[in-house]
């Protein structure tokens, strides 16, 4: 197994807040150096002991590190690999935790293949812990937050098998279960398992008129509290797997217009399988 | 202050049992029948102490009752409060916890008008609280179940205003805060924040491939929670309230069809502004 000695988290909010806790409270690390944009919130991360120290050069941050995690909004992700990747030791593995991978992961090949800045030897293989809420900053960061979720490590033909499997360690050593996928079969997946729910959520939340907010209940709340997350996020999620999403909700929209249908015909028996074939997949989550 | 000295609940399930659990331990009653239709269930509910005695003989288990609370599903209702009246002693006032409340009020208001077996003096008021989940049966009855929640009071021009106000007091007795409306400003008003919710959670998850299942994290099982709803409840539901949920449905539609453009056409700034609108509204409820 390989060892790590020192973490660099690129924006230790909740998600690499989180990440640079569990790192330090399982061992899995010696030190986190958080590197952020903002002084205040690197003190509140130090304060916190989410990261052990803080810096808002991005240079100097990932030097001595072996493992960086960006954990930047999905748009700023390329530019900080890239910008990691010129500035640390070789033998680095730099990877990150965004909410879609083809067009990170493409960048990066392209940048790393262009040569550039790419010191040599230091490689990138993304990854994505299906984790996280709708709060942000390191204040909510959680130590267990990563304990059984699904971390998706989503390597490439350019990939090193000794760098997926590295990476699958040290997700497991936070708590996950590392699955592997490409790039494309995970934006895929996630268009359906995360964005179309997010999506659809802020539909319902849109669609509610303010003077019946006293009347919603645990439904309305459950399946409308994705829909409080950061709107900047969310926005640059769905355009970064546009296609994706928009085929999922065009199979959501079918769905949907089967229940409409049945309610319309006031077709019992209908309306009932389909609850029940919705009722079928939930019961197999659990939770 | 009106008291009761016994209660009388219909389907005593998880409403039913969370109403006769929280009135016994409140002291709101000194004792609670339980009507219902399997030995069984009824015995589970006495063990629980959810109620002191039960019966399956409807016509008997109303007889000594004060307040009958019947918590069946939305079809059963109308059957069931009109048998109740028919063998409780005047004076006694019947409601019922139903996700509906038009059809509901309409039929029994004509059953009462035409008299038949209706006992004179006996008199319903509708009910609906807002509380409840996706699971069934006295088993995950809660005396804490109506804390904080609302319960949507429903009279019409022949109810009494005592009887509404007694109403009033017995929810508040539980913990809820009372809401006084319309049936149709109800219907209307629960289309929207409860009925097209689920509506739309059965669809995200019957939409979600079986091989998808391992990649939901916590949005999707948010979002779908109440799929797991019980399919011939909810479809009772539906039918009952048809129009507003289709006018809800619409207006559901309208949005994300919006949503669904801006993601076409790449309108960052458009996207942003519908989640923030969501966001807004989702933020005004809270949990």
């Amino acid at each position: 197994m390989r060892t790590w000695d020192k973490l660099a988290v690129v924006g230790p909010g909740l998600i690499g807040g989180s990440v640079g806790l569990a790192a330090l409270r399982r061992g899995v690390v010696s030190g986190v150096v958080g590197i952020g944009r903002s002084q205040t919130s690197l003190q509140a991360a130090v304060n916190l002991g989410v990261v052990t120290e803080a810096t808002l050069d991005l240079a100097a941050g990932v030097r001595e590190a072996d493992l960086v995690v960006v954990c930047t909004p999905v748009d700023d992700i390329p530019y900080y690999v890239e910008r990691a990747a010129a500035h640390c030791r070789p033998g680095t593995l730099i990877t990150d935790a965004g909410s879609t991978k083809v067009e990170i992961v493409e960048r990066l090949e392209q940048a790393q293949a262009a040569g550039g800045d790419w010191v040599a030897g230091v490689r990138f293989v993304g990854s994505h812990p299906l984790a996280g809420n709708d709060k942000r900053g390191s204040v909510f960061a959680n130590a267990e937050l990563f304990v059984d979720r699904t971390v998706v490590i989503t390597p490439t033909l350019a990939s090193q098998p000794e760098d997926v499997a590295a990476l699958r360690e040290f997700w497991e050593a936070l708590g996950a279960t590392s699955v592997v996928m490409s790039p494309a079969e995970h934006d895929r997946a996630v268009a359906v398992t995360s964005h179309l729910p997010h999506l659809v959520s802020s539909a319902i939340a849109a669609a509610t008129p303010a003077e019946y907010v006293t009347l919603t209940a645990g439904g309305w709340q459950d399946t409308t509290r994705i829909a409080a997350g950061d709107p900047l996020l969310w926005r640059q999620i769905f355009l970064a797997n546009k296609g994706n999403l928009l085929t999922a909700l065009e199979r959501f929209d079918h769905v949907l217009r089967s229940l409409r249908l049945a309610v319309e015909a006031g077709d019992a028996a209908g309306l009932e399988r389909l609850l029940t074939e919705g009722k079928r997949i939930r019961d197999a989550v659990g939770n």
